[in-house]
């Protein structure tokens, strides 16, 4: 074997997947303020993918937070490194060929426009989850806001942390007005027109 | 859509996609001395598993020093969170249904205990590359035992830093002694007879 060992590049490329799945792959970077529906969206676009026999992979906080980024907290610094991390994680399964749903608040600009220049042209959709603070705040889901406004939760985007909305995302969901179906369906039909998934 | 709104766990589980995919997902952890072959092998075993139609992945130094680990050195710290880091993201890959094939030297034991810990029994498939140091020192592709044997890199495994054998491997290979196709085909074997892919 010693004479047929060479530094080894895959032959499995990205193409190939594709062509094999039947799809091709991207980004799909749902931000939003806490509550606005981004991790519900993506796990309800996901399942629609799997449906039309698409590869998937939602990343959010529950399997993200807990596990590859255990190590990092909630300040500027570590939410940055956060958000690379998730970048590059996303950019390994958009090359193997893997439609990958990312729900993060990712409230900076800049570090959302790194992941976008981390990945190839057309591979990165931000869809921005427009919904009103109060909305957010009046769900509180998870308690999180009135944790914040009670000041256990430091830096907590909306509340005493800045949210930077998206200038030119691919798509805009208003998730404190319109139903989940129909956001899922703006997303699929964004898909469909960046040839992502096949037309109907 | 307030209302509707919950905190929301996929429905896309693991178990779904292993059915749609017609194969089961698995870590295989390729371990050994740099220049034992891992990235090879895992890139041929990859070839092997698309060809029948397999879900599969790759992570190795190309894709992970450079991008998720491009923070990281070389010192012991970075190494354990090098290969916590890579641990975590193979998770993510199999819980999306991805045969995961993981080339690195990872020298500690206690590294590759921390990420089959971290993975479901039976999802942890250690593949030593068994491979004598000369026949490493010998070949020395990339250059890098002649540049640790001059001090150049510093705690380079096998040379300055220890590597410590698995005790108790899923499948060893002699990559210095049998061919490329043996190594494979006993690694698909292995596939077939863990159920992760059927039989012939």
């Amino acid at each position: 074997m010693s004479k047929n060992i060479s530094w080894h590049h895959s032959v499995v490329t990205r193409e190939k997947r594709n062509a094999q799945n039947k799809h091709n792959s991207a980004v799909l970077w749902f931000t939003g303020l806490s509550g606005s529906g981004k991790s519900t969206l993506a796990h309800a676009v996901e399942e629609k993918l799997f449906e039309i026999g698409c590869q998937t992979v939602v990343l959010d906080g529950d399997n993200v937070r807990h596990g590859l980024c255990a190590d990092l907290d909630f300040t500027i610094h570590d939410r940055t490194e956060n958000i690379r991390r998730i970048g590059e994680t996303a950019k390994l399964f958009v090359e193997s060929g893997i439609i990958t749903l990312t729900a993060f608040i990712s409230p900076f600009s800049s570090d959302r426009d790194k992941v976008h220049q981390l990945l190839l042209p057309g591979d990165f959709l931000e869809i921005y989850c427009q919904c009103d603070l109060n909305s957010c705040e009046q769900r509180d889901v998870k308690g999180h806001y009135r944790r914040a406004r009670a000041g256990e939760i430091k830096e907590f985007t909306g509340i005493s942390s800045p949210y930077e909305a998206p200038k030119n995302p691919a798509l805009v969901l208003h998730t404190d007005r319109d139903s989940i179906e129909d956001c899922v369906q703006s997303v699929m039909i964004l898909l469909q027109q960046k040839s992502i998934i096949p037309a109907d």
